[in-house]
């Protein structure tokens, strides 16, 4: 009997050229947790996930999910999550929580809503633990003006000036609805920890990234708030500001 | 002109023997920094360290000492950082802070107060990201309990306890003015992240790792919170719970 299981994932992007499996040789989370199942049943399957992440991106709570023909046996999701992390144990990559789901249920097409967790490291010196972890930028960035750059960003918007020229969605429209910045004093030094909290129901390649650069040259005195408005407004990828690194980016939750 | 100069140090110590320097080709944090020194200004200057940390134990902000006669040359705090993080760059070794004080300073004497963090994971799946740097603990601890028995130890006690059979302190008569644990939900899956955040002005050897290896006992319902009382009460390692393992410490802040 076929049963879809819903995977909750966690990983450390580092390693990896994303998640998208690739050809022989070239380290992906989609084919390590593919060769773990491969391990545990012996039968070659396909997971499909709910957000494709880029290499050097990481996952607190990626989801995927598959179909498994277990025979008879029973199988719970206790004993499929112990036995993938057994066979995930030399990877940086983490089954947190396998689920029993529905043949209706799709990793992707089933998600209304994903968490983004942009770190930043700003201070001075560089980052003895999190190297490739955040996104280490020196010198002091004004959170207040990143704040209202970032209020130009929500609700639903033509997101051409932050959508990679690669992107292949069909539409350029999406809907922000929330991209909040979490700023804390560093524990020790000088310096401050920032997070960029984004959600939304789906993003275009890039787009976390891209207005994470852009808010980042606010942040710098570089532009002023309103020129974020004025970028959004000319739907070119060309009036936005660079590609924050992919060491900053989690996927965090997704809500279905 | 001798200037004593005091470095604030963030540093992973899995790498590393512990703080103090050893034997050649063994590597340790004071190693590490001394080196750095050295490449600096051709000297050879031993640094005076405020908490020395065993092998595997972390510092989000460590405090050491040194003198340092530069000649007539002027060298500020920021040159001084920066150059040493320059030396420091294959070392998971970060000087935070260099600021130049009195003769009088003293980095392990002068201290009033440090605060060290335990971290503990306490899920079914392992981590992901922080191997060695938290304690993996798998059966969900009872934190409530664990609060109970923390009560108990707060204040002057002889500690004897919890204190290493080869501590070296002359007394085992330490105040506890803080040991408040404090309880998240992991982001995605089941499970708690814990932070015993433990304050005083001084620890025994193991100290930390002992009392947070017999509150572990507690709340995995193996002890009462009560017995955490009788156990210190009997001024006897014996009577203890067993040592928490270095990957959860942080000295985090050292006040003066």
């Amino acid at each position: 009997m076929q049963q879809r299981w819903k995977l909750t994932i966690e990983y450390d992007g580092r390693p990896f050229s994303g998640w998208q499996r690739q050809e022989a040789g070239i380290p992906s989370v989609q084919a390590a947790i593919e060769a773990a199942i491969q391990s545990f049943c012996q039968q070659d399957i396909t997971i499909h996930v709910a957000g494709r992440t880029d290499a050097g991106v990481h996952a607190r709570g990626q989801v995927a999910h598959f179909d498994l023909d277990y025979g008879n046996r029973a199988l719970t999701g206790y004993d499929l999550t112990k036995a993938l992390n057994a066979h995930l144990r030399e990877t940086p990559v983490v089954i947190l929580d396998a689920e029993a789901v529905g043949e209706d249920f799709h990793a992707r097409f089933s998600a209304v809503n994903k968490l983004y967790i942009f770190r930043l490291l700003n201070r001075p010196a560089p980052p003895a633990f999190e190297r490739g972890l955040v996104w280490h930028v020196r010198r002091l960035l004004d959170v207040d003006a990143m704040r209202a750059g970032a209020a130009h960003l929500l609700g639903h918007h033509d997101f051409t000036t932050f959508r990679d020229t690669d992107c292949q969605a069909k539409s350029p429209m999406r809907t922000l609805d929330r991209l909040e910045i979490i700023a804390k004093p560093c524990v020790a030094g000088s310096g401050q920890d920032l997070e960029f909290h984004v959600e939304g129901r789906s993003f275009l390649h890039h787009q976390v990234r891209n207005m994470v650069g852009t808010l980042a040259m606010v942040g710098d005195g570089k532009w002023t708030s309103d020129q974020v408005r004025e970028a959004l407004e000319a739907r070119d990828r060309r009036a936005g500001g660079p590609t924050a690194p992919p060491d900053g980016l989690y996927l965090v939750r997704i809500d279905y």
